[in-house]
């Protein structure tokens, strides 16, 4: 159940209901690839202000596999999680395992980058481990073309991503899925081409999925495609059902995608870049191995999270230079508290009808040069 | 300030005053080698029940160095741990460098590992370093002989470090260190020579220190010779101060040598075994890569910590697998609870007037196979 609580332009604010409670939208989900939001604790993700992450179907059906998740009480239960999960399909993951996978109509053959094994990902086998490890939002099976990508291959990948989301819905649909209170969102692809995005959305629009992805973008294409191509979506996915965008991106493109009517996004970004001592403020990006912090004993920023409250950057420097495993910890805490924070910032300016004039203004002052 | 409250045979119950607070002994301390306890933040230090923590001047004078650290308020604010820290004198690591290093009358000259660039510790520089750290008890520098040793090195060994622990108090003396509050623990060396070790303790009880440590241990010795050296040790060591056994043990080790009278303890065999996948149990050590953990949905132990409290060995087991950073901060987490849950028991049986009985029968059930 999604309820759009206030537009603002085309920005929205909304709340997403689900099976372990509500998410306020928009929202940012952290990823917690293999059942773990990497080097933090659930309640360190909960401190943060997390109010949904993301589990990674293709890792988590590799190792530990989903039929052992399932044996113990599901992924919330597992990982300690009991706030919203989403899991994405399996299908980005196995598309870029290149020489290792092959597509057929009726799925996907590709071999496990862990042991070589065989495996097959169809949209029933997508759905089925999704329902096991019990995910809230579960992503239907689509074909990720790349980019660039020829318009016939495009065309075809966008025709099985159609045909895959009806055979996974109608799986879950049998099963009593979204009955149960689950969610199950559509992918639009189509690449650059528009018309095909648009074909995409209204074939998927007619399923009456409970949720709509952009899907196929921060693929390699230039960041003014990206957001073109998240445009040329918009208008022909349904008003009244959550928008999400996948694997993307940057604050600043975080703020124009909200811009234009989206509602969720998830990336690995923020953790990622802690985990490689970059870490994010109002003006910009920081790299803390630089030497000029070394001596600086003030915090990040001027932020309310554990990091912040407690370390100065000649500390953090420190422990990334020592390589110890701390830094990673503090400063994935306040990567991530950034982001969810920027998502509090939007759906408040949201609520306050000045949504556009604020996100201009933040975009402007955010650089990423150090 | 020391106090005894209580003896039960052997064993002491005390309360050891610091600048940063009272130590309830005895105790466990966690080593926090270069300004962190590694993988668990400051929070989840204190959550399993440090009281003190211990810090490495070797490591932390080459990285960030301790002048740095002073600048930035002491080693407490630097690294937001506000209950009492206890600094070895960094000879213990100098010695070990082996090849890099030349022992003279005044000090060690010798390379740092991280660039090879020259160095000198003398007892001045020693003291120096400490007291730039802010520390709470610091360590007199001495020569730690290695096992085995000659007895004629011994006995050179044993006399420069009465010399050095001399010229140490005289320092810290006159710069009103210990007036200040700070501690300073005399170091007993001897290695397997009772009467050396027996020498210099009544040296070193002659200087009047604060505190004494039985240094030169688990270097190398079996485990009865090492029981054997601090029992040594014990009936020279003046009852009014506190004993610390530097670098030891395993929980049997530490219960007997609390029955031999001893009061602190440190090691970074917890937190080590834990980034091994080595965990405490009170039956004994359990390796959780082993296959038989695959989907046993209990936790490690019933124990009242963060771990135990919210995950499975499953799960934990799964962390491992997939190298997972969470993995090293949750079996940190309890292991350092396991050992200093051990110690709070042990006070209890001191104060009851049982302990020789229960630490019997608690040695007999614990085993280090898996």
């Amino acid at each position: 159940m999604f309820k759009l609580l206030k537009e603002c332009g085309s920005a929205r604010r909304g709340v997403l209901t689900t099976r372990h409670g509500e998410i306020q939208t928009p929202i940012f989900m952290p990823v917690g690839t293999q059942a773990t939001v990497k080097a933090m604790t659930p309640s360190q993700v909960e401190d943060v202000g997390a109010q949904i992450i993301l589990g990674n179907t293709y890792h988590l059906n590799l190792r530990p596999g989903s039929k052992l998740v399932e044996a113990m009480g599901g992924l919330h239960k597992f990982m300690n999680w009991e706030k919203p999960i989403l899991t994405d399909s399996g299908g980005f993951q196995v598309f870029s395992l290149a020489q290792l996978r092959k597509v057929k109509e009726e799925g996907i053959e590709f071999r496990s980058h862990l042991d070589g094994k065989k495996l097959f990902l169809g949209p029933k086998e997508c759905y089925q481990i999704q329902a096991e490890l019990g995910t809230d939002i579960a992503m239907v099976l689509d074909e990720c073309p790349p980019f660039p990508c020829e318009r016939t291959a495009c065309e075809s990948a966008v025709q099985r991503t159609i045909r895959w989301a009806q055979e996974f819905k109608n799986h879950a649909d049998n099963d009593g899925f979204i009955e149960r209170g689950h969610h199950v969102f559509g992918i639009i692809q189509g690449s650059i081409y528009d018309d095909l995005r648009i074909q995409c959305a209204e074939a998927l629009a007619d399923l009456n999925f409970p949720g709509y992805a952009v899907g196929g973008v921060s693929v390699g294409e230039p960041e003014e495609e990206m957001i073109r191509q998240v445009a040329a979506c918009a208008p022909v996915m349904p008003r009244e059902k959550p928008r999400y965008v996948m694997g993307v991106g940057t604050p600043p493109q975080l703020l124009q995608m909200i811009g234009l009517g989206m509602d969720m996004f998830d990336c690995v970004m923020p953790t990622r870049l802690a985990r490689h001592a970059n870490v994010f403020t109002v003006d910009g990006l920081i790299n803390l191995k630089n030497e000029r912090y070394k001596h600086d004993d003030t915090p990040i920023m001027n932020a309310d999270n554990y990091t912040c409250r407690n370390f100065s950057r000649a500390y953090l420097r420190h422990l990334v230079q020592a390589k110890e495993l701390l830094a990673s910890t503090l400063l994935s805490i306040h990567n991530l508290h950034f982001f969810l924070d920027l998502m509090s910032q939007a759906r408040a300016h949201i609520e306050a009808g000045d949504y556009d004039a604020w996100s201009k203004a933040w975009i402007e002052r955010f650089t990423f040069k150090d």
